[in-house]
């Protein structure tokens, strides 16, 4: 994928593999068979180009520091594949930079690994220092009779081991960081990786967490790339915790698969961003050209062709899937959980990519109540519940996930102001506030958010909601609020519909064709008129 | 392209190119080196080859007819390629399918191109029937004087000439069809090609053109391909009269520079639907992702050396803009009008992607007037224009190009439902619509289009207005309108603002600073109160 962006620009490519056919070497200018951990094929290669750079980490770093001694220009530097090779190495370089993390610590012998232990409780992570990827290298004690049969599978305390704090998280993200030569560093969006016997299954971007979250989130990843040296993209893979906190869990120095939706999604890859970072080209457009994307890796599922055919059954349903985009590597062997490709899927909605995910997997886990709502409805009072629920009607008929819920302006202002001030965060693209009497919820609401707001006055016994309208509408200068009649939460729905529709083709045609129904209805009625005339017509 | 969008998918090409070291050998598994015009070449080619297609229409049609006959899967097929490479013939073709066409004729004597320049006028336009692009083969005689000079600085009559009726057009539009093997077909949105000494320099997607010229071009450009045989991708290059007709100019029976700018702004690009086509996978999504594109050529300016450098000038600049995408076709030679590369530029809106065009080529004709408008403000009287000016005021701020205009519901009928009804066609995201008294402008319009509409209650002299709020807000069910206070028409700009803003983080970020902007305007107020008390104050 290097390549393929390294191809569209015109910058010539020579790349060092050991495999003959190795799926890069038909869009490079240049393959030289040889491996990346040996150094005098490394130090050959070197001679070249006129940057070296690396797609994965488990390179020979000692070479690369000779090079670099010697005035080839390598990035990321050879220090930082250095600290990122070893995982414990790793931890600590970000422990001593004042990034959280999870508790960690070295085991050299039983003795130790059972202090820890006691430290840390169980059930205890086990990890290698290196080689490790893909849950490979990692395992877990439950107690403290496994501690000697779970070192022995990661091949003793000789292989180089650390244990961790079992950390439980609600969700793991992670943020692609972009480094230019001169140090200055941009992050993509935060997006949310979901993992499956510990290897990446699927990406959703952006993450659906709050603005809160999502700027923490970026101010550890950006502290952590900042610590380490040289130029390229970087994977900062995190966890996000039960407290909203966000812990480092860890670093690839390099592209990474929670970064492959930016190919289709974003107005620059982070494959042309890498290219752009090592040779000095200012850096590109981070942010997303479609509002959603979701990342989905073809794992082999069997070994050899019954893998092969099962992986061709994805990818033809893929194929029939508007916004899908297929990504097959061509690797010659095809192995149980190894990546063979990946498919993403782009469109104007989470919702609209989450369902498209559901058609390519035959599943149907799409529940319109877990998909972030694009829409939110809010009233002071369950009383005005019996009006507003026709907005979540009608949005429901157009397919639109959408919440419901109590905001008083008056008896939980600060639940309001919270409401308000989260909502562009949270995904929210609208919102309908309805309210009776001396209705302020709509306006407040307005005043804290960028958001447009839709009022609808709800009928009140002494003013039959006349008071309600005038104190939504008439709103000082700055302060729009969009108001509908009284009573009428449907066409706050249908506004909303056709504020989203505005992006949104598919959804347009539904408005017409919406609209066209409403006209048909009514010369359905004339003709019966014309018909039957007035006197039966009453009846 | 095609390659670098068969790299992505593992499908495996092999090229027949004449040049060693040709831009699409570094991209594909096999580069043949042999020319495609020699019959030889294409029928050893063909051997390797699954199915064969072309992306260049003067090779050897009558080897692939042969070629087809033996059994080669061809597509498209050799007869459409025998057609397309004779112009007149290619005319006479579509002619005969009754596609709109300028009048034509084929010459071979100076008496018969005398006849013809009698019929069809001056100037004439004088073609070659073969081998003609970007401008070469055509030449024009302003008058009769002009004809044996013209027809000798084409080659003469034995080289196969004929003439057209020359077209005054207002636009260039083309569209990109999709022909899958069972023969169905699906278009790319219309785009609008600008072109400079008769070579494509910028292609804008989409046209700015009605809904309905939309649809014509659409629809002539589908015609004209279920005419021809066999599977790709398409291009129709159309004229767009002042007549609002469409004619056809020419059709290209491969990927085109028209297209380009899909990698970048559509779900599946031109390149990725071309392989779909010819090896019978279903066509993918051809709606744009990102909201506006401008695709600009970069043509060599200069011979060798001199032009490398003013290229490498233009690349530089637009490294340095956000959205644009570079591609460097890494062809050896520079010439003169050569095409060398491309630069696509993807945004939120038409208005940013010209402006970043403009940014590019170092000009400023970006003029917000010359802008397609987002936004229309309309009212139903010259006397709502006092209130109304505001909105456009207020969203001039914010730098979207709006258009303002005076549509009567009562009074001019006819315009206000060709108004609602063309709206979207012309780029219109919200409309604003000012109304007194009985207003019915707002809902009106409001029933007659998908869009959002926002209503403005101006004040009248009998009831202050509350006639005309009441008109506006009280709509029935299914015909919402976002109706704000009485005569504030700066709210309503502000409210488009905010609708405008859900998609674009730019804007996000200007409306939150216009609300801290308000606040701190309070704060300042409350401290000169507090500093120098009531009395002062209110002097």
């Amino acid at each position: 994928m290097l390549c393929q962006a390294a191809s569209q620009m015109g910058i010539k490519m020579a790349i060092l593999d050991p495999l003959q056919g190795c799926p890069a070497s038909s869009v490079c200018h240049e393959h030289v068979l040889g491996s990346f951990s040996d150094g005098d094929a490394v130090r050959e290669f070197a001679k070249r180009c006129g940057v070296l750079t690396v797609e994965i980490e488990h390179v020979d770093a000692a070479t690369l520091e000779k090079l670099e001694e010697q005035g080839v220009d390598c990035e990321p530097k050879a220090s930082t594949i250095t600290i990122i090779q070893d995982k414990y190495r790793q931890k600590k370089h970000f422990s001593n930079f004042g990034i959280p993390l999870t508790d960690f610590m070295e085991v050299d012998t039983l003795h130790s690994i059972e202090e820890a232990a006691e430290r840390f409780g169980y059930p205890l992570m086990v990890k290698s220092k290196r080689l490790a990827y893909d849950g490979r290298g990692n395992a877990v004690a439950q107690k403290k009779e496994d501690l000697s049969s779970v070192v022995a599978s990661l091949g003793g305390f000789e292989h180089g081991l650390y244990v961790e704090r079992w950390t439980p998280f609600v969700k793991e993200l992670s943020v692609i960081v972009a480094r230019s030569r001169d140090g200055s560093t941009v992050c993509y969006p935060v997006v949310e990786t979901i993992h499956k016997d510990n290897i990446c299954h699927i990406v959703e971007a952006p993450a659906e967490v709050s603005a809160k979250i999502k700027k923490s989130a970026t101010d550890v990843a950006e502290k952590a790339i900042k610590s380490l040296e040289g130029a390229g993209v970087f994977a900062v893979e995190l966890f996000l915790t039960e407290d909203d906190e966000i812990l480092l869990n860890e670093v690839a120095p390099r592209p990474h698969n929670s970064g492959h939706h930016t190919i289709e999604s974003c107005y620059t890859s982070q494959y042309e961003q890498h290219l752009r970072a090592i040779l000095g080209i200012p850096l590109g457009d981070l942010s997303m050209k479609a509002p959603a994307a979701i990342m989905y890796n073809i794992l082999g599922e069997d070994e050899g062709d019954a893998g092969f055919f099962l992986a061709h059954q994805l990818i033809e349903r893929a194929l029939n899937i508007p916004g899908a985009s297929v990504h097959w590597y061509a690797k010659p062997e095809m192995r149980k959980q190894r990546k063979m490709g990946h498919i993403t899927i782009v469109g104007p909605s989470k919702a609209s990519v989450k369902s498209r995910l559901d058609k390519l997997l035959q599943r149907d886990t799409y529940d319109p109540k877990k998909v972030s709502p694009r829409v939110s409805i809010i009233m002071g009072s369950d009383s005005d519940l019996n009006v507003m629920k026709d907005a979540e009607v009608i949005l429901k008929k157009f397919n639109i996930p959408v919440e419901t819920t109590i905001v008083s302006a008056h008896r939980t202002p600060e639940r309001m102001y919270d409401f308000a001030k989260s909502a562009y965060g949270r995904g929210i693209e609208v919102i309908i506030a309805g309210a009776g009497g001396a209705a302020h919820l709509p306006g407040m609401v307005a005043s804290l958010t960028s958001l447009p707001v839709i009022g609808v006055p709800v009928k009140t016994q002494s003013l039959s909601g006349l008071d309600s309208l005038l104190s939504i509408v008439q709103m000082p200068k700055g302060i729009p609020v969009a108001t509908l009649a009284i009573g009428n939460a449907e066409n706050a729905g249908l506004l909303a519909v056709k504020i989203l529709a505005k992006t949104d083709p598919e959804l347009t045609d539904k408005v017409l064709k919406y609209q066209d129904d409403l006209r048909d209805m009514v010369l359905e009625k004339a003709e019966r008129l014309e018909n039957i005339g007035w006197e039966e017509y009453l009846k």
